[in-house]
């Protein structure tokens, strides 16, 4: 193939993801492995990148935009958070050294939050590609995941964000918990979670003792293990919505993340009253790449 | 040594533990092992249980009394669960059939709740001795730990009861999430516990937002992970009493476990204006076996 003219890269603590992008923003080719900076040690993050797109490259030097744990203090180069409230914008870009002189690669910074503390790092790069092609957005940006994020959005600022454990609860519950026998790996029930969700937002300080009944029930009961999935996701999902009432109550709401995921936050809101959009977690990832791209080449 | 005259058993998940018993209670030795029934298949048990109580019979047939998941569909016999509302005693033990003609093995049945569904263990055995020690208790008990267990006690009858995760869920936060970086496995602050504790309570639906934040404070304020662990072992009990908060309102509360957890638990309650009292779990197991020991000689 033809050098790529510059390559986007999504690198988080599990995977390693990364696309041959054309100036115009057209995708040549991509690829992906489980290099995830989280398993690699600091003089591993070249080698690794270089493994997934050397065939990119050109004679000269190629610019690689990345985002993600890759800008942690762990990562390849630290690239400090910026301050909220701030510009939802992925630029400030920090450089990485590298030593094979056909890199020039660049990291996108974090979003922390004094108070209450919080951080992101990945997510503010989907927000700026959702807002890049959403300029006059405002309200809120629900990113569901392994760490969701609730994110308020005005005139092109973050104004104020919470981030849940949601879904890394769900795993640890689902899988090495007690829960594990009576939960299935996958499977679904919608009236099931429906009523979850309504349990949990209702009465979320039952939560703690709503748990183990999902053991018991299959006990004594014979509950399904699919019927247990979907309770438990509504339960947490249902704990999340009520603790984030304050972000989505009254706003419009739009939902950034896999279309799996999105649909069974799209449905929990639905109950609410609420008709939030949906939009693709990895497209808007690419668009915050091109965007953050595009900022390199702008005069400051 | 001279031969037991029977022998205490308690057999859960993860540990074997057992006692050689004189005729009139008094202990004459002890020894445990890491042969939880969680690790052993069907005809492992016996084997696992010879091995630690072998030095004590004597040449004729010795009891054992046993509790604990040992009596669970996977244990070495299953015996099934008496309903509750029902007795608080530990009696109609089943019979686990052995091969060597010197053992006589009996299990504890464990404990059921139709609705909400719930079940238990070994705890109705700690129950049990607690009540044969107290016989004219009438108020709730509570039992933290893995899975704590909130009992309602009227007449010597286990009236109703309720199961929180709330110590797998510390577990699993503290040592296997994001958390981990951010908590440490030892180190305590009684301000920060207290603190988390009332703000769990009071706002039970916060719980999902504040988890994250101890992983936030440590990276931007460099929180401790003494104070971390504190303030997350605060929000989880915070929730669970704000559950459980009709077991204990207004009612005698005893707190049955290892001294250092009802430490905490107290110190929890008594910032609730309670006063609860404290019984050893371990020595609230034996009483109960000696109690299911004695029931075996009752005429029925």
């Amino acid at each position: 193939m033809t050098p790529a003219d510059w390559i986007a890269v999504d690198w988080g603590t599990s995977n390693l993801r990364a696309w041959a992008m054309r100036a115009d923003g057209q995708v040549l080719e991509s690829a992906d492995s489980s290099d995830g900076m989280g398993h690699l040690g600091r003089d591993q993050f070249e080698p690794a990148l270089l493994k997934l797109v050397d065939p990119w490259l050109g004679p000269g030097t190629t610019r690689v935009v990345a985002c993600g744990m890759v800008g942690s203090r762990q990562g390849w180069a630290e690239a400090p958070y910026r301050a909220t409230p701030g510009p939802a914008t992925a630029d400030r870009l920090i450089k990485a050294s590298s030593t094979d002189p056909r890199l020039d690669v660049r990291l996108i910074p974090g979003v922390k939050q004094d108070s209450p503390a919080d951080v992101m790092r990945g997510e503010e790069t989907q927000i700026a590609g959702y807002l890049h092609e959403n300029n006059d957005f405002d309200g809120v940006l629900c990113l569901p995941g392994t760490h969701s994020k609730w994110v308020r959005i005005s005139a092109r600022e973050i104004v104020g964000f919470r981030t849940f454990l949601t879904g890394e609860l769900f795993a640890l519950l689902a899988k090495s918990s007690v829960l594990r026998h009576s939960v299935a790996a996958q499977g679904w029930d919608d009236a099931a979670f429906a009523a979850a969700t309504a349990e949990a937002m209702s009465k979320p300080e039952a939560l703690a003792a709503r748990l183990f009944a999902l053991r018991a029930e299959a006990l004594l009961h014979g509950q399904k293990p699919e019927t247990a999935r979907a309770i438990l996701s509504g339960l947490l999902i249902g704990a999340e919505l009520a603790a984030a009432r304050p972000y989505w109550l009254g706003m419009p709401v739009t939902l950034i993340g896999a279309p799996a995921l999105t649909g069974v936050y799209a449905a929990a809101l639905a109950a609410q009253g609420l008709a939030p959009t949906r939009a693709d977690g990895s497209q808007m990832t690419r668009a915050g790449l091109i965007a953050a791209h595009a900022s390199l080449r702008e005069p400051t």
